[in-house]
């Protein structure tokens, strides 16, 4: 990914720190934050500096092995088991939060060095998984295409390149005249706001439009079809993702519009049967009675922007049945969403 | 309505002024604004000052009464025509604006006095209309129901009573235990400012939802039924309204819950032959882009929610097919929306 004209990923690790894009700033506000330890690192997930399913992945890989550094030899396997605990009640639905704590933890066992490398590795993976997502999604967007997206699934919310997005950047790059229509995704805006600062960066021609107006473009013809990414996919092809996502499944069924996921192995959760065993994350209802902008000062401003004294309700995320998804385009390839394709990719 | 214990309606003529609700600030503060002429009162609909369907509809109604009080003798008619266009190009989508403006125009032909008559009529019909849509609404509400609704269609939609929430309100006062899912209904969020201000005036059990929330509580069984307003409908029964409405009813459909729009045969366009015939107005990308609330020290601020340079794009209406529709509740009876059924209303 390039911000400015310079090189970044989403997050890495230096000096046994964690480094991150502050996402909360942007895209008023471009800021590298440095976490110093594993405890400040799930500080990072919980409030969403880091977020997304493959950075909150990397950003736990990470934070494990920091907890492996911070260790005491005496008591190293409890103090482990501990941290593994913190990091795996940061946030309950991205599946690849676990897998990577898991990884690293056992990595971990054998040593602090072998937690440094085990976690870099999920890092590294989680770019090239995602590399590998955009050339194989990318031979399903046609010139011409007109692409609706929900959420953010692009660098941001991976180490780099993305998942829903990798395959439009390289359509974009491959010169194929494609235009997106980037859901706005209320309330934490994350499609208004980093998607939309993304496809800017990389110059390709976009529009925000309100959530609300999804099946009203899809039923006047002019969205050819849709890309979201994943948090959790269970082993039947039910999808947990960012809340709207199964309205656009719906809609897009309805006007018979392909509607595809891009994700990472990592992101299958082979032991889940199906998507009504995924848990749904309830977040603050502030997020939805209030917003944060930039005033005409330029300054952050928190707003209310609902009726006072009224109460909201918050789901994160829902579940798409797998039968709504044309298909899942994975590192491994595009597969239909069922158990048998599941299964051979395990 | 009781607004603060006191009665009110959202508009009504007093001395030749018009006097309304002034909906933008809404919920966080309560004034009545005075429209001393015509254009003025035009001001106010394409504003949103004043908004809803039947509110709109008297509006405009008030406005044709105060062009022909407005208008010289000598060159009287040619005046209305003029007072007319401008009213008509106010708003271009709801039913009622257009045939408020025809009837007061036809009355003002013989005369002034005849001209704020029918005006009036215009408005006490409005009232009435609602009154008996919650009448016969009512009746499809069953204790426990936990009912979701779109936008704003209540009280402040229309003169008084509302369409949309006039039998919710009605089922509450009959003592049903009801609980009602407020969509916040981006980007001008009439959901969370009038529809949930609303309720909390009368003590009705509510919770504001992001627009992205609905098929999801739909998908966990928690919505019994839909009803939403409309800002016109087609002799087949297609109904617009505003912007989301579709999604909600394909989500409806998916899961097989009752879908009802209400509305008064005002809204019922029974020259146009289907809804690709009625016009979708554009309003200005920042709605989107840009969102108003109150700041910490109570005072009202603008912020930029999306991120800086990207465009929006921002229809503030869609068009549901009649076959996602269960029932229109309307005056005159529940219909089922098709061709057969609204030929009789007429």
């Amino acid at each position: 990914m390039k911000v400015n004209g310079t090189n970044y990923l989403t997050i890495w690790m230096e000096n046994n720190k964690v480094k991150m894009i502050e996402q909360n700033l942007l895209p008023f506000d471009f800021k590298i934050i440095t976490s110093e330890n594993y405890l400040q690192t799930c500080e990072a997930i919980s409030t969403m500096v880091v977020r997304g399913a493959g950075a909150i992945g990397a950003a736990a890989g990470f934070a494990m092995a920091q907890a492996a550094i911070e260790a005491n030899e005496n008591n190293y396997e409890s103090f482990l088991q501990k941290a593994r605990k913190d990091i795996e009640a940061t946030r309950p639905t991205a599946r690849n939060l676990f897998a990577a704590t898991e990884l690293v933890y056992q990595a971990a066992l054998s040593g602090k060095q072998e937690a440094i490398i085990a976690a870099q590795a999920v890092a590294d993976k989680d770019k090239s998984d995602s590399k590998k997502i955009g050339e194989l999604g990318n031979e399903l967007i046609k010139d011409g295409f007109r692409i609706e997206t929900h959420c953010n699934a692009g660098w941001l919310a991976f180490v780099d390149h993305g998942t829903a997005l990798a395959p439009i950047y390289l359509a974009h790059q491959h010169g194929k005249n494609i235009f997106v229509y980037v859901d706005e995704t209320r309330p934490r805006s994350q499609g208004a706001r980093l998607t939309a600062w993304e496809l800017k960066n990389e110059n390709v021609p976009h529009a925000i439009i309100p959530d609300n107006a999804g099946a009203h473009l899809m039923s006047k013809g002019l969205i050819d079809m849709l890309i979201v990414g994943a948090d959790r996919i269970a082993a039947n092809g039910d999808v947990a993702n960012k809340i709207g996502t199964l309205e656009k499944a719906i809609a897009a069924r309805f006007y018979n519009i392909p509607f595809y996921v891009a994700a990472p192995l990592s992101t299958f959760d082979f032991n889940c049967e199906s998507g009504s065993q995924i848990p749904i994350e309830e977040r603050d209802q502030d997020e939805v009675l209030f917003q944060t902008g930039i005033n005409k000062e330029g300054k952050p401003e928190k707003v209310m922007v609902a009726s006072p004294g009224s109460e909201a309700i918050n789901p994160a995320f829902d579940v798409t049945p797998a039968g709504l998804i044309t298909g899942i385009i994975t590192e491994k390839g595009i597969i239909r969403p069922n158990s048998a394709e599941i299964l051979k990719l395990q």
